[in-house]
């Protein structure tokens, strides 16, 4: 399963075998079934995770109504957590759970800052990552604010096509902000 | 005006004299007034901008009809561009204009990729501002798919007092998505 990793990595930045087995030993090996939590809000986040097999949503649970608003889905090769407890060593105000039986390698912020220190290379992989997460989310606020859910339904077909093979349409719905009657009339 | 982006360099990591008048030399100084554009849609996007006086906004326009989307403000000490197009180095499809006069520091892709390879610090640097700006970014998705237009407008004022005195109620609006015959309501 590092394979996968190391994969990740070479995307960016070609590493030695002696590099990434000195980065491996920073990561931990952890694996969940379907349904269970990675993340509770609530938790201290101590880990950000890189998915090797298997997805999961990252959501927001409203308070009142117990409405769940998904802010990310994440498959194999993606990285999640809550980003901004993680960063600031919180407690969680995000759920992350498993769509499908699921295996992660995960870093504490500690690990992951001492490896971006000891290894430029390393620094550059998760500067470049960052970039990326950055420019896709920007991409996903302007599509919140000009496009209509028609418009965004058929972006995110487009984009990740595979998405609507492997998650249920109510949670589609979640992630674009509609009711599920809306999505069943856009999917038709 | 240099001193702004030495200072704000060395809330990240300390530099030396030397260490920052290389970098620097990678930047250029660029002056515009109120209304002039910084970037224009079409144009291809070389450069991101520090901003070391004035006031900018970004912001996408429906070619249906015309009405514009702003996708950020940028002040003393943020950073502005089109990042989608300047990290691929392809034609911008934003407008950038200035609210006020502006002094921006700006830099190509070529040279801050340069600058990260040369000085791991500069790296350290950039990573954690792109850590700091997905955080933002997701906190913006999260409130746009969970809180109502006045909680959003009274979170950005608290956010960003000083902003709602530097610009007009209508770009508040563009910004919150929302008609200005709405956000004056919901100020009063």
């Amino acid at each position: 399963m590092s394979d996968k990793l190391r994969k990740h990595i070479e995307e960016i930045t070609p590493i030695t075998d002696k590099e990434f087995d000195y980065l491996l030993s920073h990561f931990s090996v952890k694996k969940l079934k379907k349904h269970q939590f990675l993340i509770q809000q609530g938790d201290l986040v101590k880990n950000d995770h890189f998915v090797v097999s298997g997805l999961l949503k990252a959501y927001h649970t409203n308070p009142d109504d117990g409405k769940e608003h998904i802010l990310q889905f994440a498959w194999e090769n993606w990285w999640i957590t809550d980003f901004q407890a993680y960063f600031n060593q919180t407690n969680s105000t995000l759920n992350i759970d498993c769509i499908e039986d699921v295996e992660v390698l995960s870093i504490s912020l500690e690990n992951r800052e001492k490896i971006c220190a000891d290894l430029h290379k390393i620094e550059h992989f998760f500067r470049k990552k960052s970039n990326f997460g950055y420019i896709a989310l920007q991409q996903r606020i302007l599509s919140l604010l000009t496009h209509s859910t028609k418009e965004r339904y058929e972006q995110m077909l487009s984009n990740y096509p595979s998405l609507f093979q492997r998650v249920p349409k109510s949670l589609i719905a979640s992630y674009l902000g509609v009711s599920r009657e809306t999505l069943s009339r856009l999917s038709k």
